[in-house]
């Protein structure tokens, strides 16, 4: 199969690496910031992120577009939240009719609505045209996924599509089940990313004896997006799977997020935080994800989310960490 | 309020510790085996465990039970599954009829079907008369609860009885919901576990970058421990609520089971890693309940428990570690 894969960063790399693996024709694109990443590779170097070489993958720069999607039988689409429509509107006229694997995780603003949505909303509207949108989500850190380590991710879309995404994909370590709900698995996607940074706060606040409080706030955080995810369209079976629990349990165990929420629980200002993280290459993606989950729980009208508002509070108004913690309840 | 708890161990000092704090009357009964835990704390030194003083609450040593039971309107039992039965033998002919809240997760086998079951069924029909059982389930590391720190315990029984031990512990950081599912919480009590060693044997497999791996398993305890909280009559909220999701992750993300999944997972055998814990005072709950948990689920015909299976065949029929684990999929 002819895979080509949109995205040479982390997760785009760590497919491709999976793709050739399973014995497909794997074409890497990297986007115009990309030619750090895949400079090295070029040479026969290893990756700079993922630490490994990507021997039998085809490394395109972002010039050569139309030729790394011609006669493509699946694309993965790994850019970020911010790259995703700069990608996929430069690519639509290449783009063939098969499954797109998204690994993007985020809601963006639908221009339409003016709503936070899903990012396949957003892109088809955009773009103006239906794409075979698969999202992949579950617990699936690239560098993991790459090097084989049991994983168990969740491609969500038509079944024709995702049928195809999972064939394509699954084996040796890779575990992937699938299903329809779209809106389920985009929403758990971009909601942990928000509720892992609640977790973070307490290693800050309290320090490492706080697993009752950590764990408290987990449990809580599956109330939440059990909330938000049916108000969105979709069904808790996703929220209580690999795409929700799941992914939840890993984005909270480790990560910048977490690390983000540790500085922050210690009182140090969350935009200074996020600066000098952002300042020394590190995404963090939780600082966003706060103020889009709680811009959408407001959208949709869902009310009861006290650990979102405690975090929204925290990061987004400036309250004292210390004292919308000791009141948090649930 | 005249709170009794039988037991001087970890959880029931420091429920002893949150009820005075509540402004009750505690009489806190140690067991033929605690005297060790309130040595100590006759002569006013802090509890050997759990490093904190006892102050305002009233020790009583064994031989003592029938006065520490005269007059409770609430009776905690804190001793673990092996001492319950021992323990309440013992009370029940003083035992007044009110709420007994009981912190102890396991299954025990029922005499009459000769099966792994509830603690709370296997109680009553040994004493063959009607307790007011309250199940206490949920992420609290007794520590933690001791000094505060923000914990969700879930309390489960008939509602007027649930209720009482309610009101009568939550306040401060300690949140308490409650329901009527005593099957599924006890289950998910006991339960977790035998799962919780199941993220450890990664750790000792893999090391540390297995994020991906220990959230799999996660992932799918959920599922299995959904299946099997059905069979034996509990519900689906209790499973994704505190007693089953959030006890999972505290229990998942430190203490002596994930220790003790470690070092197997590192391939020593679990007889051994079971008995220096033991010698070294360590109890490994993990060990024996992934074989009752086993048992209860061929007794119950619940067939597709893949991880359950692995944990088993890992852990008590001495299969090797790395041979089971690379073949596990969900």
């Amino acid at each position: 199969m002819r895979v080509t894969v949109l995205g040479a960063g982390y997760m785009g790399s760590a497919i491709a690496c999976v793709a050739r693996r399973r014995g497909h024709e794997v074409r890497l694109w990297g986007t115009w910031l990309d030619d750090p990443m895949l400079e090295p590779c070029e040479r026969g170097e290893p990756h700079p992120r993922l630490r490994l070489r990507l021997d039998g993958i085809a490394l395109l720069r972002a010039p050569r577009l139309a030729e790394a999607l011609d006669g493509a039988e699946l694309i993965v689409h790994a850019a970020n939240s911010e790259g995703v429509l700069p990608v996929l509107t430069r690519a639509a006229p290449h783009l063939p009719d098969v499954p797109v694997l998204s690994v993007t995780k985020g809601l963006l603003e639908a221009p339409s609505t003016r709503r936070m949505d899903r990012i396949d909303v957003v892109v088809q509207e955009r773009l103006g045209r239906p794409v075979r949108f698969v999202h992949a989500a579950g617990p699936a850190k690239a560098m993991e996924v790459a090097r084989g380590v049991l994983t168990w991710m969740h491609f969500a879309g038509r079944p024709e599509n995702a049928t195809a995404c999972a064939q394509a994909l699954r084996g040796d370590g890779l575990i992937v089940t699938t299903s329809e709900d779209i809106a389920g698995a985009e929403l758990c996607s971009a909601l942990k990313n928000a509720y892992a940074t609640g977790l973070g706060l307490w290693d800050g606040f309290v320090g490492a004896q706080a697993h009752n409080a950590r764990a408290a706030c987990f449990t809580q955080a599956l109330v939440e997006m059990r909330a938000l995810v049916t108000a969105g369209g979709g069904t808790i079976e996703t929220v209580y799977g690999a795409a929700g629990a799941g992914d939840l349990h890993v984005t909270a165990a480790a990560g910048r997020n977490r690390a983000f929420g540790e500085r922050v629980g210690r009182g140090v200002a969350a935009a200074q935080v996020a600066a000098e993280m952002l300042a020394a290459g590190e995404l963090t993606e939780g600082y966003p994800a706060i103020a889009t989950a709680w811009r959408f729980a407001g959208e949709r009208r869902v009310r009861s989310v006290p650990l979102l508002d405690a975090l929204h509070a925290i990061v987004w108004q400036g309250d004292e960490v210390g004292a919308v913690l000791r009141r948090l309840s649930f």
